[in-house]
């Protein structure tokens, strides 16, 4: 994700190894090594010198074509042993949570990075996120998604329960990821700048609920809950139609901006 | 969008006022003025001074909330003389281009910059857009909705045929908005870095077809097209159900990366 | 819906008079007399004598198909003094309950007739509809729709609460489109057939979960809940796409059928 | 779909033995006979003399519900040589095209007799389907299917080509499900009572495009198309969510009526 880097791949370089947009492997190049699939090994010393782009066969014949990862790939390829966000969620979080260059976030619960990767890509260079995770397995594997991705330094990963209080303060934006939301809402309201942004991912109708409950009792303003349909296409002149299958659901996503209702009610002229 | 800002309202700030997420105002801070609604007006020296956040009672007693404009205001706020893009087919666009901090894009068309505006948030502050538009009096609106967010350094808007050909080389990646994509695609080619993104944003499944056959024969590879669908949520305790009326349709969303197919096949081992 | 009936247009005749798809009116032909519309009035005695699906200029030269009325146009045409089920849920209901020619069904409540004129439709000629309403005023609308659309013989309206009970034993198919379905379903489960089908329709999430564990504390079984979306497409060659704007959510469906857990356990071999 | 007969389970009844609603079998009861499952095996001898909807324990301890089967469990145990259309959209086609108890339908092509199935039971009793298909062995398995519901005597299954010619006049209705409709669509327009109405199912775009123009040069008029989106719910106090996967495609339905646009034009007054 390093922009300016060189358009060469170099041992130690992760490559996005593509047979199809369905089947893809993120692998480090490593010289004199190989990489092996169902459809043949590709040999690293193929790739070495040569242009991000390029394509190359694979001892069985197949076509691979060497991509440079890109965010939504590292989030794909983050570890699953949670049931981790994707790409679109991902996207409308951020979109919605107003975060760019500079800001400073706080996100819970850690999970295996995916959010904390794409967090960490869009604060650089000036900003920083301060991610909640109390199970320390998870936080490992995070940790690994996200030196992979080479964010590391733009994340502060904290083996923290976020239910108990965010140390920070003066927070642009609280992103929330957890079973329980509405435990850190309050907390949330005293981490965040006013009329910072507050954004909440559930699953379920319960919990958005009792997480919008919660947001209106805590003088959070403009709360708003939508979920997002992805339906991919299959583009052939004479055959174009949806695809068969599509993910129905994955969470609705709540936001809310923190009001400062109390304290700055103004008497009419 | 400045994060650093100061979280005081003053003369000359932008200030959205909101009435309810459905009504809200984005408006320029001048003291000594007001701003008139249906709903009374807003003194404006009421908020002077106070933090961002709070809440002001209009002339006929209803509630604003003095909130700080955040990318999705600017972008719902850009002025409607072509139809823009939604927020959630922007965020889409932006994670699938996989841009970020330092990234070099192009886009085409610009229309009144709603794209750009987002684009240009993300690539600072030391990324740039590079943006193409041949109607001059969008170009203008453009320039006046970059302004007002605070962006208008990292974005040159450019008053030039993008059908023609595109100035820039080792481009990270080419966002298109344009009636006729097809004919961009080998000009984008040339423009990208190898393994670089195009992501492309049409209406109908004409231009989808005709777009996907064009990067199929230009060395494009990993294309995809989907379709967000977003609907709103109507939450409250004993009612909760999804919104009555939603948008069903803005546009598809292809990507594909720029492979060189014809230069680097290696012959297996 | 006679399907025996003439095909010519005749004194006395419903006819469907099209301008398009979007834009019709259900009337009835009267000699000598017009039909007023802001495309000019059409002379019924330019009608009569002529065949179904002949197509009239109005007095402003603008063309009217005079189509014969269909199941789906009495029910979009039924009075909207509530909020009525869309066909796209009526079809659905109708399929999910199993009936058909013989049926007989229980319905509460029945609102404008909507719902039951689709279901004498079906059920004729020799099955029968009771529908239960204690709003009288909906019963009188519910009977004019219900002879218009020459159906009335195979539906009693009963000016009954039905949460009270259901008087009728052996029934095949209880509908439900009411705002509280979980106080009907003990009376269904009397009134059912077993096997028999109960479907609910409602619009929010908390009467589905009422209602569902309502049917499951009552003995019935394969419980489901859906819900469908409909979007419409605008098909013309070189501009194809879905329609802008589509109607986000009308209701729940659930389904379930009436079990004897408690009677016929049998002990295995 | 005999809804006279008894509710009692008698030797050679149809029985749908329910494990779930995901998880159902459709058998036919026979005297000391067995039916065998992963989860057991149900000894017919139990049920005979049952109550349709009894519930009894496999020779594992499984609970088997014993339901009566519906249209809707008829379709889909439709033997699956083909791509059947799922109840959803044969409920959205039955609607649409207007038919009832008497209508006289004909239907191209039959595959294995899912649509011919429903349309055969709305069409009871003195309706009549004419089922086309050039290929014999879909016509065997679907003549086996509608003896199994017991509907043969309702519909006619012809092995012609219908891309040839119709033979039925003054039709209520004509359903296509074939890839290429728009060379049955001059003999539907032929084979139709004025007024009467067309539906075609297609799965790609490109087919309902060429439907809908071969339909405008044909005299039809309110064309429409339309494509249905069915999401299941997990409905369950405090975990209420969408289902996780959904069929994202299956076919497009457009819809329109035969006009007479030459025949009757009628100069205004």
């Amino acid at each position: 994700m390093n922009d300016l880097a060189s358009q060469i791949i170099a041992e130690g370089d992760l490559v996005l190894l593509s047979l199809s947009q369905r089947k893809t492997y993120l692998v480090r190049v490593e010289q004199s090594k190989s990489f092996h699939t169902h459809k043949g090994f590709v040999r690293f010393d193929d790739l070495i010198g040569k242009d991000f782009g390029c394509t190359v066969l694979s001892s069985l014949g197949c076509e691979f074509t060497a991509l440079k990862p890109l965010l939504r790939d590292f989030i794909m390829k983050s570890a699953r042993q949670t049931q981790i966000m994707y790409p679109k969620d991902i996207a409308l979080i951020v979109m919605f949570s107003g975060i760019g260059p500079g800001s400073r976030v706080v996100e819970a619960g850690t999970g295996t990075g995916a959010m904390t990767t794409a967090l960490a890509h869009y604060v650089r260079p000036n900003g920083r996120v301060y991610s909640y995770e109390i199970r320390e397995e998870f936080q490992k594997t995070a940790m690994k998604n996200l030196e992979r991705a080479g964010l590391a330094d733009f994340a502060e990963l904290k083996n923290k329960d976020v239910t108990v209080g965010i140390d920070e303060k003066d927070i642009d934006a609280v992103i929330l990821d957890l079973a329980v939301p509405w435990l850190v809402i309050p907390h949330a309201l005293a981490a965040l700048k006013s009329s910072g942004m507050l954004v909440s991912f559930s699953p379920t109708i319960d919990q958005v609920v009792r997480t919008v409950e919660t947001l209106k009792e805590n003088s959070f303003t403009d709360i708003e809950t939508v979920e997002c349909l992805m339906r991919g296409m299959q583009v052939e002149r004479g055959r174009t139609r949806p695809q068969t299958l599509m993910t129905a659901h994955s969470g609705y996503i709540t936001t809310a901006r923190k009001a400062l209702k109390n304290i700055a009610l103004i008497s009419p002229p």
